[in-house]
């Protein structure tokens, strides 16, 4: 193909875009019988606007990182004076630069205890990658060189690497791709609503006993870390009962077990604190953030890391490295996406409009056959659907629910194993929480037991 | 930590800096022994200056992927117009957005043949899983679910998740970071220069006997791809001899095998070519790009996919997404920066610069005791250094050259596992070229056999 042919194809009328992404791009989750395409092209707070000019809000916060909203100016105006400066050089070895090293400083500042030590990624699963190989390095180089084992859970997600992917507790992500990574076990998810697993017995206590068994059988002399998502996304907002990580984190402390909390989700105020550790009152040995550290303005992640684990490390240099660790341009977003959170005081923001959004669906979803439990803690949110109240049975295809708030209501919200999950900007306004619980609402009160929306 | 002493601590003055980044930043492959700092905050072109005011010619283009330079006001300009329109939104399910598509459209244009579909990344660990995941699922859908087996070579380089980092064929990357993924096997290097390896037998004969024998013992049944580095890069820029290539795409032709092109470093103008496939005249099922494609401006990666490979993807979905699949402004930034690379010609200087640097290096160089030799294709170039030119025994230590050729000098090249490897911008000035050049020879010939660079 000639350069002027490329020339001429790069720009594409809005009437072909549809045809022309069906053509050549392989979305993720996306079988070639939906032939539906939303393509965006404008943002603004919790509003967006497709090609077509069709309006939408947006209740998902993109892929849960939008924390201070779409479209802010000043997030490209930051970007721009940095690549104008010092778009990109390489932060491996020796080499640093000053945007990388401010915001380690203000990162290890916010994070709890003694993770001082800030490791940069451009995303969720490199920084689980990076974290499960700290694990098992830090152990190597102290000579517990049979500490490999990797202990996750049931339904939990943790990229789609393949060693984030192997702790991911979802069979969809393992058939088909496997052998997967070796020496990883799962453990049954904290999900107080799931009475078919704890049946009368209180969740943390059976998930506790699992735990000790489950050490004791591998052997606590093998297992170097444990890893979870403080609250379970992609599960469905799953919040564990409050003594869940502090019992965790007491017997893991006991074995010499590390652990890594995922809070690719949770972390920068999602849920009214900088980190879910705070939240559950826990001291993980590394902390895996992303997404909201930019609100998803560019591609960063942080992975950030206890003292003796970064002592370890350093001892012969860490080994791996991503391309675009410490990108000064991704850097000086997420400085200016921090300061907005400061200045706007998005922590305490996401408590308050957290607690009216949940109130307001509880209340307008209240008495409706097929929801279950409506939960959250600050803009983390997630509703179980079932087919019966009684017998807690999911129900099927949650996946037509979303469908049908979006395309009747221009409200964009995303389905999870089974139910539906919510996690707009900390911005949103009360009257955007007002349309997300009434577009569920109408949604929802149509909804039938086998999971079909009635016209 | 309250908000206030974040905004105080959030901007540091230069002469903290390093003491700063001491603190708190884990570096990829940096030991706690190593004080020093480089603190870049400045770049344009191929010359970059630190917060000192000191000044380098850059001459590995950060990490191999500065093709248009640095400091394109332009790339500033693209990213912050997409910024203010829509920054980010997702492209899960049925969502896209406008600049991917025109993106993903402009990249299948490009591509050879059959490659006709987009998966979007941000990098190049991320794109090396998703290829993984590809190959294994294609086979898995057709049925073939003992294809699982993968081939990569000893000395290969494919990022650091645990499925790259497992391909990768360098002990430093597994070594206390197993078990590593099951199935997947390493090959002989096709490195002619290394004599040891093929004594006096053909290269490309030992590598395809090899193959061969290696597909009879695995099973061509239980294999689903073998991947490569069409120019293997941290191994030193090792370039095959022509006819490696296609006779590796026979036999893995003839059984049912797929061949993905690892094309991360060598892809968008690189060498001389859109793609290094062009070069060696090949046509792999999946090509995995990154860095050039924005000239690491911001973090973007490419899946190249072929129409068959697709289509089994396609029947239920591709089961796996990263967060920022297909960033509307990493997307922007990457045609900004295929523009310059067809307005300015750089596929054809890259060939032109190339050859000068390669011939003005060699020239040099010529009669130094410690250099072996000097190769490259376009702007890919590599230098063995040897403590004996007739034994070809590796210099140890060719960090220490680097480092004498950079504070001596303030010539950034980067060593290998053997040797130095260069990859300037292809923006690369004659006169630029000549100071690397010279740089190199006053360093190499004070350097003895034992790697020390003499005072």
């Amino acid at each position: 193909m000639t350069t002027t042919d490329n020339a001429a194809k790069a720009r594409i009328s809005a009437s072909e875009l549809a045809d022309v992404d069906r053509a050549h791009i392989i979305h993720p989750y996306l079988s070639a019988t939906t032939t539906e395409r939303v393509v965006m092209a404008k943002g603004q707070g919790s509003t967006l606007w497709d090609v077509d000019g069709r309006e939408y809000l947006d209740a998902t916060g993109g892929l849960w990182l939008a924390q201070v909203g779409h479209g802010r100016a000043e997030l490209a105006e930051a970007a721009a004076t940095q690549m104008r400066q010092l778009e990109y050089f390489t932060s491996f070895w020796e080499f640093s630069n000053n945007r990388a090293i401010e915001l380690a400083d203000r990162l290890a500042g916010l994070a709890p205890d003694n993770l001082n030590h800030v490791y940069f990624t451009s995303g969720g699963s490199e920084g689980i990658e990076a974290a499960l190989k700290m694990a098992r390095h830090h152990h190597y180089r102290r000579g517990d060189t049979d500490r490999t084992w990797i202990l996750a859970r049931h339904r939990a997600y943790h990229g789609v690497a393949y060693g984030g992917g192997t702790a991911t507790g979802f069979p969809l992500y393992h058939d088909g791709f496997g052998p997967m990574l070796p020496d990883v076990a799962h453990l049954t998810p904290p999900w107080p609503y799931r009475t078919d697993l704890f049946g009368d017995e209180d969740c943390t206590d059976v998930c506790i006993r699992e735990l000790e068994n489950t050490i004791a059988e591998i052997g606590a002399d093998n297992i170097a870390a444990m890893i979870g998502e403080p609250i379970m996304g992609v599960a469905g907002m799953v919040v564990p009962p409050d003594d869940y990580w502090p019992r965790v984190q007491e017997v893991l402390h006991r074995h010499g077990i590390l652990l890594i909390l995922d809070e690719v989700v949770t972390a920068y105020g999602r849920v009214g604190q900088w980190f879910a550790a705070d939240h559950f009152g826990v001291r993980p040995d590394i902390i895996v953030t992303a997404k909201g550290i930019t609100s998803g303005y560019l591609p960063l992640g942080a992975v950030l890391v206890d003292d003796h684990i970064a002592e370890t490390l350093g001892q012969q240099g860490f080994p791996m490295g991503y391309t675009y660790n410490g990108h000064p341009t991704s850097c000086a977003v997420a400085q200016a996406n921090l300061d907005i959170i400061d200045r706007e005081h998005l922590l305490s923001r996401a408590t308050e409009i957290g607690t009216y959004l949940t109130e307001k669906i509880a209340t307008e979803l209240k008495g409706i056959p097929v929801v279950g439990e409506v939960r959250g803690v600050g803009m983390m949110l997630g509703i179980e659907l079932v087919s019966d109240t009684a017998t807690r049975t999911p129900l099927p295809n949650p996946g037509a629910v979303a469908d049908a708030v979006r395309r009747e209501h221009g409200v964009i919200v995303r389905d999870s194993a089974q139910g539906l999950v919510l996690s707009p900007a900390l911005t949103l306004g009360h009257n955007e929480a007002d349309r997300i619980a009434a577009a569920l609402r109408r949604v929802l009160e149509r909804t039938d037991a086998s999971g079909t929306v009635r016209d």
